[in-house]
């Protein structure tokens, strides 16, 4: 008989090219199925929510697997996280229906991207993007719904896809001890999608530019803004159909 | 001339086998030192505040060293931090006193220790202590008091020093976000000593040990508890005589 065990991951992306598995790259996928290999003895695939690019954190990553060995929910957590590094910590592991899929079932996902406007800090330089410029909050403040509802996101990717229209629910940004942290939850993010709206937000900011709504509509990567640095930018959340 | 420059530093110690310089390992001072020749073409020597040990962090670390050189602050301030690496940074120059000595000016200092008590992070493992145990925060926060006025400390150093007598202003401990936050000021602390009350008052806070006054009056290393990691203590702040 075979289960479905879904797990919550958490992990410091600073030392992975990314999620997905490569053949010549540390990944977290290829970590934790290493894990799952010392366990099982044998090749178990996992599938994740989202495949977050190289550096970029996460602070609750959903996957799934598929497997027949017997254990408590209690012990997968404990046996995964025995054979994984100190950067990357299984939260917590829960068996679903089989028509439960990591990827699949997705109903929205929270980004969260960290800037540090004030004083260049040694102790968080590898957990947000330190910028010198002075930068005008209002100005992003009232852009920033202008992404959200349905929109075509083709100017914030430079990847090929079928269907570049994406639902945003929330887009928004605080000032907190002079950090500018902005979250963005939607239905789904092309590549670099937030990295790219964060660094035309910034161009915003200090005046590169100043109209989102155009940019929006021309559906042209030219128009938007750099790819902000990927150690500032964390999943933080997935949420699933049915509530799961 | 000569001319005494003051700086303000701050660093993630992780990399670093303590402040002070050796011949064969990395250390902050030795960085420092290193962008120093870099500017004067000349060794230079530093004077700290605090010889930090390895892996310990600091927010607001102090030294001064003389130089012939001559530059505005602001000028110095971004030719150090040129030829630093990016975890070590010079907050401030000023120019300060011949009579000003970083080390033996100090009227007090401020050290804070960090302890998860709740969900292990990976973001921040290398950022605090991880503790998975039960610990009893009333205890501590009820012992704690002890600490505070003069007293011999020499239950918490394992080195050898002419005078054990110290006096700590402040001691406390909060609890924000599962995590407990313990801050000493103290007019010194001898090595490890910050450590070895932290270990001491996790042996309180699980039942282990009872009576911080009797540690204390003991003068005993063996009747404390143990020296816990480093990389969950931060040198927060130093203040001079004269207030500068």
């Amino acid at each position: 008989m075979t289960y479905r065990v879904r797990c919550r991951v958490s992990y410091d992306g600073g030392n992975y090219s990314g999620f997905q598995r490569q053949n010549n790259a540390a990944t977290i996928q290829g970590q934790i199925e290493k894990s799952l290999f010392k366990i099982h003895r044998e090749q178990i695939k996992i599938y994740a929510a989202s495949r977050t690019d190289a550096k970029v954190h996460a602070n609750d990553q959903v996957f799934h697997f598929d497997t027949e060995l017997v254990l408590k929910e209690s012990r997968w957590k404990l046996a995964i996280n025995t054979y994984l590094p100190n950067d990357i910590y299984i939260k917590e592991v829960a068996f679903v229906d089989q028509s439960f899929h990591s990827r699949f079932s997705v109903w929205k996902k929270k980004y969260r991207y960290v800037i540090n406007i004030g004083e260049y800090s040694p102790l968080d330089r590898e957990r947000e993007l330190y910028l010198r410029k002075k930068i005008d909050f209002e100005k992003i403040s009232q852009q920033l719904p202008c992404l959200v509802g349905e929109h075509d996101f083709k100017s914030f990717t430079s990847s090929v896809y079928d269907n570049y229209v994406r639902q945003i629910y929330k887009a928004e940004v605080e000032i907190k001890d002079n950090k500018l942290i902005f979250t963005f939850i939607g239905s789904g993010f092309m590549r670099y999608m937030v990295r790219i709206i964060v660094g035309t937000l910034i161009d915003i900011g200090v005046g590169k530019r100043d109209d989102l709504k155009g940019i929006i509509d021309s559906k042209n990567r030219n128009e938007a803004g750099d790819c902000v640095s990927a150690h500032g930018l964390y999943l933080e959340q997935i949420w699933y159909l049915g509530g799961e």
